[in-house]
């Protein structure tokens, strides 16, 4: 299909390039910062991609005060999607998003090889930065010196910045503190989004890796406030792709320290969050999506819509706090 | 040894007599907001309990400006002391502490009848509110029902108001949120002590539980500004143990609306936070006071002191942050 | 109350004694081989202890093959019992019990101390050995340096043998493995109960102590046949409670090598063994008692009742497999 | 790439008609009994497949009294491999090994649709049945009604038959005995592999599906003789790839009921094969093989060596049981 070596060879040169041309030895690095949904994919009644739906919600997504869009997070069904599939999603977010947003393109697969080929494509397809999960399947094995070993490969042979991803919930598996202070030395890892949500963990790593310029987002709208506080700089909201305008004011509501404001914004957004995350996943995001004038629709098989019962209880959580 | 008919029929009378006369009706409830050191029991060498060395402790914490003590919280090994060494724990620190601080006293055990004794006894004793720790050995059959139940026939009973006191850690329970809103409405239940750091949930509380005067605490100091953010009004802080001047510090920062340097505070104070709680242990916390001035000391069986190799890091991780 | 020194030297120098009398010495150590119903404690309506119907049970559970009575195991709900009530169960157990049947008391706490002091005390009230289970109220460090520790003292002081527990569901501690065959090696130390089912972690505690004499029991009926295949020696078994000539029959089975009678009874035994145990804990299995002639009632608050729905599904198990 | 539509009508058709001209509708199930090592997967330095290597190990399985070989279980790696890698792998055993033996082929992918895809893929290259592991990236959404929606799909489509595959080690997820009791009825889901090691569910599983002819085999020498005891019918044991004859014999004194002679050389096998598994993974099951006259070598990234530590534990583990 394509020879590993050349490819590699390939990619290092322009990552090299691409370090010395622009930002990073300079120590200024891709600001990232801000709020992003992480996008549903929307799918046809035979579960295939659904562009033009797609399209659709991308431009709504375009007026909204975000600072760039993660196409193919979890949110984004991506291990249901092909490798091709994940490359043309990126290329058709990029081509109808507005030209001042980031497009942070999920490249992670389990084998660092895997993850290096991935990335560059989502680069050559036109993402600002690649979004690397932790590997996960041997997590007995994933151990920091492992982690380390990979993502530093990913981040030297890509000609894009890398963001590290840490989501516990899905991948039984914490990106350990020690590795991400190692790796945000990495001149083209730029932050973490971490999906985790211990507090104390995401503060111990702003002020283990601030003297690195290295960005941390968080990785849910149920602790944006909290992440602010202790100096996250973001967030890769689920809960953006439905209540996007007020997720990026609480936000605004945190850097500008208003912080009594922000706490009351916060609270509200508590219970859709988890309800769209944790509570029902998927399915209960793309059908609040529908709810609030998007496309969402549909997951691929094995995922299931939700019950009845489920429903109701997904529409309370907004309605309770005057949503819906 | 007593008769359990007879004294739940007193303790109900008395808890009646106290509502009526105190608090509860007026809707004012005794306000537990501030920072609590939970303090560790001192042990001779045969390891029985160092009343002399308890009490210098005491008189120590009594010129920081704490809102008062946690007597057998997890730090004071209560499950280690039998019932009459914890109450006459309880006696001896309401003794040597200035009249305007507060006794928190654990009387938490597994049994309903066992723990409603030991708040009465520790009410008895002094102590001006009992922490009630999650009944655990069973908790399969933990369910928000049992845990209402119980907490309920406790608050009910007993002449002192209850504070509710979540730790996962150590007891593998979560006391769920429906059941933390359900008891926010018990007259005699004013607040909750959340050791388990997830920010959201405090949060959630926070909210749900706004409309009835209920108070969180943190329940350590590792993410105690990001609790104040969300609306705790105080903390349980192990580390107040070491570093009482500056958890109190960090706290009224908080208070005042201060976050940048609240934010600078925190930082330090998480890596030391950590080794004296899931990192070390109680052992680390009690070497930690013998270096702060303290008696800290040996635990007792089977807790072990820390290897040389523990110990190290454990200064490493005070020294680093610029506290020792 | 009683004086910590003395009290351990008088038990230090029993223990001395009677390793020299009896056992030990010779290499022959108390054959805990068969099974063993943990036996529940049931309660009058104001949840004290109802003697009488304990002394029904014991009539009862006399006249079938036990090897002897597990006292205040999990299923006694002895964390919900005063030391006094402990004891005093022994005593009465003790009474009612033919004289060929082994009384093993169930003796841990969570300090080593009052474990020593337990210990003693079900001795000195009839028990022929005593379980103890693993501290864990502090499971972070209780590795095996704290354990071995612990359970060597515990062993040095005792006059009767003592046999380890491990029940993880309960404790989420498994005792070490190292810990076992280490342990293994002590001449007051018989045995272990294992009640977490891990049959490749059984097998292996046999391979490791088998030079010692050391006697493993299997902590369920649910998989008692696949440890008597890898070389257990007997049970302790929840569902013994209510079935217990029909575990008795399952035990006999095996040790004469009668595997496939084995089998067909092992399956039938599987569904109500866990929904007496890990599906609605004891108050199911008390419940299942009285349908089965023997007194079950209540338990002890927390513990509640069954749903109605639960009662169902527990019925379902026991006639669906033909024993009801 | 291709059009899932007309493959998955191509694929449904195939299905039927092998269902009509073969075993299901008699009732006669492919027998898959009997033991199987979960092949590793041989690179050469840079880390492409060493298809020479692969072969030669082979033809060396080949010599063994093995049912067959599994082609990408976890222990091949398979979620390092590329989807046409998988393929060709598959294709290189076919061909290498003699045609009494069984090519069960690893075919699980996250989604529905490219496991079906996938499984057919294997069928077309020679697998004679398929092994389909639980998706579990988003496993708090794999209920019961999911997975039996993914499983009966694929089964449907597959022209050869299905053996389910939980592993919750690496997917955190354990297929639920009602999905399992279900699926047992579909005529071309033939078994399971249970790779969790709880023997009670394992009895409980042959015992509610018995009925139906199906076959469950263990996923680990550590229990495949207490997995026989209970009623399994094989195994797939990473441990073959090491000890195949020694595996085989453990079997083989099962199956003709030499218990004790089987407990013996069960106890010799738990050791090792931990370390292989759970202990060290992959990079150690690669080293042994390398001990014993196998092609093992190296691991894809980000899978690393084993420290000189963890070899030398990982050779006495051997030693110490008499293997080296």
């Amino acid at each position: 299909m394509f020879a590993h070596r050349s490819f590699s060879l390939l990619c290092r040169r322009s990552a090299v390039t691409s370090w010395r041309s622009q930002s990073h030895t300079a120590g200024k690095r891709l600001d990232i910062s801000g709020i992003y949904p992480p996008i549903a994919t929307p799918f046809t009644e035979p579960e295939d991609v659904d562009y033009q739906k797609l399209d659709d919600n991308i431009r709504k997504y375009g007026r909204l005060p975000f600072r760039g869009l993660v196409v193919q997070g979890s949110n984004g069904e991506y291990p249901y999607l092909t490798a091709e599939e994940r490359v043309e999603v990126v290329k058709r977010v990029k081509q109808a998003l507005p030209k001042d947003k980031l497009v942070m393109a999920g490249s992670g697969c389990e084998s660092t090889r895997a993850t290096i080929q991935m990335s560059q494509r989502m680069a050559d397809a036109g993402a600002d930065c690649v979004l690397v999960v932790t590997p996960c399947f041997y997590r007995g094995r994933m151990d920091s010196r492992a982690l380390i070993n990979h993502y530093s490969k990913v981040a030297d042979s890509c000609s894009v910045p890398v963001v590290l991803y840490s989501v516990p919930a899905n991948t039984g598996l914490d990106l350990p503190v020690d590795a991400v202070i190692q790796l945000s030395k990495h001149p083209n890892i730029v932050g973490l989004k971490d999906s985790g949500g211990d507090i104390t963990r995401i503060a111990l790593m702003v002020q283990k890796t601030r003297s690195q310029d290295f960005q941390v987002l968080a990785g849910s709208a149920g602790f944006l406030m909290a992440a602010y506080a202790v100096g996250a700089v973001g967030g890769v909201c689920a809960l953006a792709n439905v209540l996007g305008q007020q997720v990026c004011e609480l936000a605004q509501l945190c850097v500008s320290g208003r912080w009594d404001e922000a706490k009351e914004l916060q609270y509200r957004l508590i219970e859709p969050n988890t309800a769209v995350t944790r509570g029902f996943g998927v399915p209960a995001l793309k059908l609040a999506m529908d709810w609030f004038g998007y496309h969402g629709g549909i997951c691929r098989s094995p995922l299931q819509p939700l019950s009845k019962a489920d429903l109701e209880a997904l529409r309370g959580k907004f309605s309770s706090n005057g949503w819906l």
